[in-house]
Formats: structure tokens, sequence, C-alpha cells
């Protein structure tokens, strides 16, 4: 830093004789925006586009099209959006379809109640926080959800679910070093939004790790031994937990978040609950139980105290309208005057896109029985999760019947994070090429067979494993495709290494 | 903050005693947060939803409506959506309409052209930067307007103009404080965005004032004043300018914008340049000619050198879509590494709405002559940019024949900044509430008559002058009717306070 500085000041000194105007560099610019990383969109991600530009252009390559396993976007992986959101949508965006029998009349009824709350177009400003019967729609959703209490204030509506983690990643940050900076505790793997959002506000990053041989569960002992290790570092602020999982499609179990709620209580933790997978439970004995009704079940000043952000969005679940860019945050027991500051912050950004909210409000607000959409949106429902859990077996079966594979079933979520042991050759050679070895295999595998799946290294592993996330998005016969292509592809890779 | 981390540390000690759970305050929570302002939806707009609620239940008010001259919403103010835009999000949303004959084909082929680049639906993820032919489509878009090349992998599409402004600041701010600290240079009156951000951001703000005497012009000695002045607190970094003018409404002329090109040059500045008002131009005997423009016609090592972010919207012009949340950002002259840092630092956002960056599409490729929908595209916008015109006029000439105000012409833009001479007991009156005197006359004409202006306070403005911001965004006759409102209301304020 101090290096830095002094050379900006010789520059700005030579700059006065010569009259040389300076641009920016890397090595000028905001610090926290070069240390940040986001491995979603990496350069195995990129390479994937380089190929699918050459397959198009006609050049020859051992796989005739690229699979995209690497990012939980469904409609790109060929999922058909829900008819009805598309219904209210259009109707909402263009009013002369009111008139048009096309369009169902509940269909034209959301968007009606929609359009009259915001003022009567989808191209005026909300309210920061967004369109206050969607709040209010939020609010009842949670409500039939958890069977308690919710109130439409505490609700915000934000561009999809990151920007609502951003939020308040970012209201609890403090920016500074030593030990006046803000701790957030973030899995070990975990989806890198968060270690992304925290180097941006300089907050820093307390990591701990997902229980691999216990079905990803947390460890609490363990939260304890990391959060003591950081105290000179930081003032621990913030315990993130992402349930369904993200990359490791695990679902929690009521006990781990009880005892991770005791623990957030212990030391005065935000916890931030990432439940935009709430939809996406494939364990047939299981059902999603939200943070904030375990919370409330524990009772006594713990359930009183804990402030605890929730998040949603429109991107996943049944519907996986990413583009759309819904999401929602409902926040539970946090000091009025820090909302306030909260939703102050929020207006300078003006509002998430109306037709987001709008997508949203379908969302948590669906067609009931009886009316005229009921029957196909739940069909088209139930069609997308019943091939999500399908797939979700197919691929945690498939890759456990493979050498050096081990992978934990796929209970929530839309991923597998598979565990591979690497013969000591490739680590070898992958260490000669610079890369890292999941990264190199991640990276050979996508050479051979067209397939873009992520390695472990962008989300984080216990030191000498090795993993990929993959997605379980695309139809299930391309799963399958997936899944035998990348069993030819290893036994190779396994016969060139051992 | 020292003060604030030992209290901290005392009540984690009495924590661990009493094990009483610790809330974020104000007190801990980001002071950049606490520290940001944002005046366009400040304490008098709060005030003007408060009264609209109580007229609704039926209050009895001597107004009988609100009437928001508050924000620049254009859409909320009563005005049409374009027709053909509208057409186009709702095919593209609902693709069942590509069969309705009630969709002009040329929507249809627009649609269908986004549809193809993007993956097949409006609800999948785009490219960061955004989808590749709204880029494409918006560097020829620049061309046209400038006559000059444009490379689309130098745009880069965002919720809104303000994400991108967001984005760029962000960028260049190093959060540290001292003589480390980025500078932003940003006009007085701003648009508080700026403010917030740099807030946001930890950037210093270095303030210089528009010419209120010469139609809010910029004044290079004083631009050099501020600077020096600000050197021993941060290393200035970025210079704003908005043109045409946000809260001023003032069109720059060429050789305004060259001689702050050559200041910025000569001090190492990236300029910001908010262009979002580039359709709204009210004199007849002008245009709006971009930065890029004038840069390119300097010629020499500064047309090479300068490094100039552009910012554009579709919440502003004459479509006013701002709920469709569309924006973008040409880079000219970024350092292309420095570019990759920001592409990146993008992707953990994932990307903007990809309906917004659609109206966006539109908007930079709206139909041509011969297409089906070009005469009823080209009668709404007229009609909208006339009324525009008529009521930058009538405002301008309104204000300035009532007694102690003078307005500079509202040459662009969509707003009008006042200022109002307030008599001695007005302003002792204002300060005996704790009030700034314009915040007091602006309360009172709320509270009065229904109308929500904006403080100049929010805006900044020389110390011991007043101003309010009005757009003129409601219908004429609504326009007239405001004007008239004040015109009573000053009357009698005058009278009581003289």
């Amino acid at each position: 830093m101090r290096r830095c500085r002094d050379l900006l000041r010789v520059a700005n000194l030579c700059h006065l004789l010569t009259r040389h105007y300076i641009k920016l560099s890397v090595d000028t610019i905001n610090p926290h925006v070069v240390r940040l990383e986001y491995a979603v969109r990496g350069p195995i991600v990129q390479r994937a586009q380089e190929l699918d530009i050459e397959l198009k252009k006609g050049a020859a390559k051992p796989f005739e099209e690229i699979i995209r396993c690497n990012i939980g976007d469904c409609q790109a992986a060929g999922q058909k959006p829900i008819s009805f959101i598309r219904h209210v949508l259009s109707v909402a965006t263009n009013p002369q379809l009111f008139r048009s029998p096309e369009i169902p009349e509940d269909a034209k009824l959301r968007a009606k109640r929609f359009l009259d709350s915001c003022g009567g177009s989808v191209g005026v400003y909300s309210q920061s926080t967004g369109v206050q019967v969607v709040r209010e729609d939020v609010a009842r959703y949670i409500e039939r959800r958890d069977n308690l209490t919710s109130n439409p204030m505490d609700i915000f509506l934000s561009s999809g679910a990151s920007e609502a983690v951003k939020s308040i990643l970012q209201l609890l940050s403090t920016g500074r070093d030593g030990s006046g900076r803000a701790g957030v505790m973030v899995p070990i793997p975990q989806y890198p939004l968060y270690s992304a959002t925290n180097a941006e506000y300089n907050a820093y990053q307390i990591g701990y790790y997902l229980v691999e041989a216990d079905d990803w569960s947390l460890d609490v002992d363990q939260l304890e031994e990391v959060l003591q290790q950081s105290r000179d570092k930081c003032v621990p602020r913030a315990l993130v937990v992402i349930n369904p999982g993200n990359p490791t499609g695990q679902l929690l179990n009521v006990s781990t978040i009880q005892r991770v709620l005791e623990f957030a209580h212990r030391h005065n933790l935000v916890v931030l609950a990432d439940e935009v997978y709430q939809h996406n439970v494939y364990a047939s004995d299981r059902r999603f139980v939200s943070f904030k009704r375990v919370l409330h079940d524990m009772g006594g000043s713990l359930a009183k105290e804990i402030q605890l952000a929730s998040f949603m969005s429109c991107s996943k679940g049944y519907m996986g309208e990413c583009g759309l860019r819904g999401g929602y945050c409902e926040l539970v027991n946090f000091d009025p005057d820090v909302q306030a500051q909260l939703y102050k912050c929020l207006s300078a950004r003006l509002c998430s896109s109306l037709l987001g909210q709008l997508t949203l409000d379908v969302v948590v607000n669906p067609p009931e029985p009886g009316e005229p959409s009921y029957e196909v949106y739940q069909q088209e429902k139930d069609s997308v999760l019943s091939d999500l859990k399908l797939k979700a077996a197919l691929v945690s079966e498939s890759l456990n019947a493979m050498p050096g594979f081990s992978c934990n079933p796929v209970t929530g979520a839309m991923y597998a994070f598979p565990q591979i042991k690497l013969p000591p050759k490739a680590i070898e050679t992958a260490k000669s090429k610079g890369m890292a070895p999941d990264f190199f295999y991640c990276l050979s595998f996508l050479e051979d067979s067209g397939v873009c799946i992520v390695p472990g290294s962008g989300f984080g592993q216990v030191p000498g494993t090795w993993h990929f996330r993959t997605t379980i998005l695309p139809s299930v016969e391309q799963m399958k495709t997936v899944m035998q292509k990348l069993e030819r592809f290893h036994t190779a890779f396994l016969n060139k290494y051992s």
C-alpha cells in the first residue's frame, strides 16, 4: 500500500514535468475489486464460450456441443418457463392484452392488482423496498410456509437475492483493517458471492468447513474454533449458512440449525440464511424448515434477539427466472434504526426491476385451486421438480459408481459436489502447468467432452482434497449423457496418469 | 472510532458474563452507510406519502391531490409508455404472442433477435456485461450519434445508469482514509447519487460549484482551486459532469466541455459523463454533443488518453421506463486490464434484468422509416418531447415572474432549479424549528398546496442561497396548476414573513 502510494507521488511529479496523463492501472484501482474472485464465471467458463464459438464456426472437436453444468441457470439448460408467470408479465407490460382472450383471467387479475399498487405502469420507480402489494404477498407466503406472523415492513425486494445479500454484508462491514474489521463466517465450500462481497467490502472472511463425511453438515465445535482464531483479526459480525446448500446440495436438519443458532447467539452474530433453494428438496422423507421457524421454536431470549436475514429468489426453485432479477430479504429482530439505515442505503439505487418484483409476486402468490391457471401451473411446477429429483439421484448414484469418486446424496438445491481422488501423477502434471489439480481435471474434461463444470477450488475445499460442482439442470437425457461422458473421460484420465 | 471499539470490547465482556446478545446499532454498522444521504427520497417525500394516505382516508386538506414534482419518474407523472417498447417486451416475455396479430411484425423481429442472442428466454442470465446484440446495438447507436466508431466490448449494460455509476466509482475508490484516499470531483448542486456513492465507498468528495450566473456552467479556475485545496486530503481521481444537468437543467456548450477535458487531462482525472438526458434538449438552436465527440475532436494525446465513462439510461428521455432498469456505460481509453477487473467485479451480481436490457435495445434501435411501427413511435416520441419543451419554457418563465425568484432557462434534462430570496424572518423561523430555510419553504408549500418539490440543500448550493428542484414531468395542465399554486403560496409566504 505504502509503496503504491509513494510510486503514485513520484508518478504525479513526473506528470507535472512531462504533462503526461496517467491512467488507472490494476495497481492503483480499488484493491478490493482486484481481490474479488467469482469462480462460477471464471476461466473455465470463458474457455467454454471460446469452444462454443469455435464449434459454431465449424471447427472439429471431439464433441458436438457444449453442455453447461457450471451455473444454476435453469432456462439456459432448456427448462421451460412457467406459463402463468409469463402471462402475468406480458399483460402487465402491454395493457392492451387485458382485452386478449389468450391471457387467462387470473393472470389479468394479478397484473391489475400489481399495477394498481405501483401507480399504473411497470415503467415507474417503486419504493426502494419494493411495491407494497408484493411485500404483503411475500409476508403472507412466509406466514403460510412457517405458520408464523411476518410483517411486510420487514421485507425488502431486490435484484435477485444477490443484491440483498450484498446490501446486508455492506451494512455490517466496517471497511477498517485491524481488530475493528468486521468478520463474516462463510462455509467452505461456499457460493462465491459471499467471498466476492467480503472482498468488495473488506470484511474479514472466517471460513468454516462443512463436514463432507456428515452430509455437508455444520460442526459447532469447529465454528467455535475458527471464531476464536479470528478474534485478533476482526470483530466477528455475521454467519452465513446456505440451506439447501450451494455448491453442496444438502438439506440441513433442524437440530443442526438449532445448534448453529445457539452458537450465533453466544457470539452476537447476525445470521444470513441463504434459503433461495427452499423449493428444491428431493429427499422424500424430509421437507424444508426455515431458519426463522427453527428460531421461533427455540423460544426464550434467543428467539427474540437473534438478527436473522433470510434470502429468497425467483431464479431457482421450479421457476428458474434468473434473467428477471427478482428476490427478497426478510429481516427478523433487527433494530428499527438499523433497518432504517439499510432502507435509506437502498434508496440510492432507486428500486429493483418492477418486472422482477412482479415475477416474485407470482411465485409467492401462485394460482389457487379453482382459478383457471391452477392446473397447468401445478403440472408445470411438478414436472420441473420431479425431473430435478430424478437427476439428483441419477447424478449422485452415477458418480459414486465411478472409481475414485464419492458424492453425498443430493437432498436439495441444484448441485452435486463430488470428491475425486486424483492420481499423484495428475497432480504433478497440473502443478507443472501452474494449475490447481481440480482445475486441470475440469479443463481436461471440457476440452475432451465439451462439458463445463467448475473446480472445487473456486468454492473452497479441505486442502489436499479435490472436488467439482456440477448442476443437475440439463434435461434428464443430457444428464445421462454427461455422466457417460464423464465415465469415459475419467477412465481415460486414470489410465493416463496412473 | 476508537471509542466505539472500546465500547464494543466492554460490551463483549459484559456479554460473556451475562450471555446477553448484542444487536447491531447505528453506532456499530458500516459508518459509510450511516453517512449516506439521498435527498430525492428524503423526509419531504415521506411526508408527501403520509399526506397521500391521509387524503385517501378522507382527511380534509387544503388540496385535493398530491402532485409529485420531486423525482424524475415520467410515467408516475402520467406520461404514457412508448407502445413499441411494450410490444417488444410482451412478445419476448410471452412467446405465444408471436402468433398474435395484435403485436406488430417489427416488434416480433426485435424480440426474436434478442431471444436468439441471449439463449431463447428472458429468464436466463446473460453475460455480466449484457446480451451481445444489445451491446452491438448500443455501439451502433453511439456511432450514429457521434459519427465515431464504438466497440461493443467497451460497453456494459446495467440496472439503470445508477448501477453503472456506482461500479465506476467503486472501481476508482481506494476506501483508505488520509492522503491515499480517492478524491472525486462532483458538481454543486449535484444529483445525490454521487454524494451517496462517494459516502458508500469512502471516496473524498471534492465539490465544485456550477456557476448559476453563467447558466450553471463550469468554471475551470474554480475547478483548479478546489482541486489544489483537496490535495492534502486525497488523491484526486475523477471528475463527474452531468450534461444535460440534474438538478440544474442546463445543456453545456462545446467550449466548456473542451476546457473541462483539458483540466481532466492536466490532473489525470477519469471523466464520468452522466449523459442520461441526451434526448432531453429544449433549446431550439442547440443540440446535444457528447463528451466522447468533443474529446475526439480535440485530438492529440488528450483524445487518446483521457479515460471517459459515459452513462445512458432507459429511464429518462422520451421513454421514461424507470421501473424496467435498463442502462449502459461506454468506456473510452480505459486500460484493458482495468476494464477486465471491472467486468470481473460485475460478474458477482450476475447480470442486469434481461427485460431492462431489451428495453435499452429498443431505445438504441428504434423502428426505422418503412417499418410498421415507425409512425406511431415517432408520434409518441415527439409528443412527449414537445410537451417537455413547452413545460421547460412555462416553468422558467412562471418562476421568473414571481417576486424573489430567479431561474435559468431550462435548456435540457427535466428540471428547474430556481433560486429564491427568502425574507430574514422566514429564515429565522426555519432555524428556530431546526430546519434549513429551503427545507422549511418546501415543506410549507407541500402542507399548503400538496405539491412535492425537493429543497436545494439536498443537492448542494452556495451557502446563503436557497433553491429547490422541481421536475417538469406532470402534464402541461398540471404544471400550470403547480405554478399557480406556487404563486399563491409564495405571495402568502412573503406576506407572512416580511
